[in-house]
């Protein structure tokens, strides 16, 4: 379906993928290729002019060295102009609100602002009200769309080449995500960038960390590994975060690895070719052993380098769609 | 005047509006407009290569964000490499002194060297003993002078255009201050610039935060807020720093929000097209009412707009007037 | 001898000075000239392209505001893309391996990756495993290879001076490296670097603080500060770390200064020309007098110059040997 997509980027910011219509999807994904030949330097070029003169703000509540990394190399890599902003150098510690911030970032010319927030719907709120383009890096366990297509890409680009087909889409595409879905952003952005895409979803975990109407985003639901993952083609290994057994809503670590920790003997249950992902950082012998993540099988790293390549066509269709919102002279000086 | 301005920057350093002339201030903001034309691309010119392979170094011992954040916009838009250097990645947490800290960057050849220090004086001390170009940012509560700059920039914009003379200068204007001017560097350098260019000021504030011999400045003097703006054209609300109430130098807040806030009703007192200003950050409904702060008087994000211009156009007159002082042949090599 | 030297660099990595011919250490020192030129700007060329769209990172562990920036603007002015990660902001604080935190890194296509850890070795296994061409800019108390080849240079260049001979080396010239010989990578760095380029080192402390059998590697050692000094053409003061102190391997503050600080009444013992040197940063007043340090003999703001350069001729003779790795055609497409 791709190859003959005619969709133009119309939207301001990119908060959700719950947002997206497929054609929006695949739109950002068939943007993709070009910017990851780059970020490989396959014909020698490093760098592409597109965002030239523009100013990236990176703004992070919340440390972050590959989401944060990614982005300012992307926008680099576009030849933008990068600040990053983080928590405890911002004046928020004054006292200072998110907007206020904002606003006075806004007043220096910023162009693309990416956030991440502890608190779900930060994004969406200032992306309401300001001028800015926002693309949401994370916000609480609400969305992180951009993980989502790149782990929707990474996906793709596999199908791709396992039939031998360059124009494969994920319909009837079986992806188990594996782990803590109840606190998961990437989980949310996952099951609705998947699901759109046609795929067809199968959550498992904890039944104290599945939320209750998880089965109404059109996934499927279990506590049982093996069941999950019996017909997978992808199997998605979410971080454990061990902060959250404190607050007792998890089982302990030893039960966890029992039950569900993605490991040699719980692969017997899974097709020969299934691949494994996770967005890492990963917590080695807890949710994954090393060498399932190691191994032959894994996509893991590739992931990391489809997503500077997802977040530049992302940064890319952001400007180019307020580029065409100018009148016909300005739109031609800013060229 | 100032169109007839000749003018030149010589000096090495900039410290304090103190030291300036009204001809030194006049030749800073007359430089402004141009760069204020490249911040806001309205040309389709993003950056000048005024700077280009210049190294501007952020030296920053206390935490901002906005003012950090203007001049590594400054920097990068005259295309000059920037570093950023905090108080807690810095050496002086090995007990290094400043000076040396300073002459270990110089000796890696910096150009313009950006401080912000607690201890007024800091910069003096830095600039006196040191080749670098150095650009006071904030010395304790002595002075911030591309603030002042920046304050007397918009205020004469406006005045400008609400006259509908481009030649208008700050003769005359009334601005009023409002706040703790005893621990303001933003009141000082204010003061110092806005009465060089003409004004004529009145600081207002608790008596406890009003410094003894202020009226030396050549300010008038009162605690009654009504009066102090009753005629200004401009009200210049500065930020409550509230750790200073805890040394028991500052009232109760309910007293102050009382006496002292600029808000709707108190407003009633001035004149009704006087602009509103703030340094920023603002403690939104404590020295100013949000309604007020976002009101049509309020032009307080245009000084942040304006900030990056001044900056620019400080850094440039700084670094060029260092080339005329260098002999014939090597000042062609530098151009 | 350099001059005639045709030796070419072929290593991936820069790990440690004990690893390096003589003629790869010339070679290093030879090519940094044309780099120190580019830093003082002696040409008017302030920059060169040679890491064009290349990606440096810098991976630090420890504070430092000197190697750290030494290296950034290293990589600037070879216009090479730079990205800072330190431990704090580093996903190393979720718990990730170094290992897994590096191969994340590469996924985004980096090329130098520039670490500093306190542990001895971390620089080592890193290089071993991964593709990045790592370079080692302090590991515990094994070596600081960057610092000995910028001491080198430093020594080398006053020789050739001194002597009016541009060929001159090292070789005889007696070198004291004073202080805590057993905690230093610095003073390891350059004793291996020192001797392999002929010269004849001498170290001094406290008992304590030289490792037991640091004559095996073909140094002299005393406890006599006058002694070391005699006939020594460069003094080079190692700085005291005071935490050592604490771990009772340090003698008092007092008994230190008497016995092994340089000042003048010591320097009497020396060659009036000998070259006083210094990694910095100084402790005042402790290991050496502020006097001294400042002195006309003092060379250490000159170390601090030429280590960018240093940094710069190590990076690009990295890049450029893997360059020569690559099979024809991808090489002509990356020049």
């Amino acid at each position: 379906m791709s190859e003959t997509s005619t969709a133009v980027w119309t939207r301001k910011d990119l908060i959700a993928l719950e947002d997206l219509s497929r054609d929006e999807i695949e739109l950002i994904l068939d943007t993709a290729p070009q910017f990851l030949a780059v970020s490989k330097r396959e014909s020698g070029i490093k760098k592409v002019p597109l965002l030239q003169g523009r100013l990236v703000v990176n703004w992070f509540f919340e440390p972050s060295t590959r989401t944060r990394t990614s982005f300012e190399l992307a926008a680099k890599r576009l030849t933008a102009d990068t600040l990053t902003i983080s928590a405890s150098t911002s004046s928020t510690v004054k006292g200072e609100t998110l907007h206020d911030t904002l606003a006075n970032i806004e007043a220096m010319h910023s162009d693309i602002v990416v956030i991440r927030h502890s608190q779900a719907g930060a994004a969406y709120i200032l992306a309401k009200r300001h001028r800015s383009q926002i693309v949401n890096a994370g916000d609480g366990a609400h969305e992180h769309p951009t993980q989502g297509l790149l782990d929707a890409y990474t996906i793709r680009d596999h199908i791709r080449k396992t039939r031998h087909d360059p124009n494969a889409d994920l319909d009837g595409v079986r992806v188990a995500i594996i782990g803590d879905i109840a606190h998961s952003r990437v989980a949310r952005s996952d099951i609705w960038g998947l699901t759109k895409l046609g795929a067809s979803v199968v959550v498992c975990g904890p039944s104290t960390l599945l939320p209750p109407h998880i089965n109404r985003m059109g996934v499927d639901v279990t506590t049982n590994l093996r069941e999950a993952i019996h017909d997978a083609e992808v199997i998605y290994v979410l971080r454990i975060q061990l902060e959250r057994q404190q607050r007792c809503l998890f089982p302990s670590i030893r039960e966890y690895i029992r039950l569900f920790r993605v490991d040699k003997e719980s692969l017997q249950a899974a097709p020969k070719h299934a691949l494994i992902m996770h967005p890492g950082p990963i917590n080695r012998d807890l949710e994954i052993t090393a060498d399932v993540a190691d191994g032959a099988r894994s996509v893991i790293l590739e992931q990391v380098t489809n997503g500077v390549a997802i977040r530049m066509a992302v940064m890319h269709l952001l400007v180019n769609s307020r580029r065409n919102e100018l009148p016909g002279a300005e739109r031609s000086l800013l060229s």
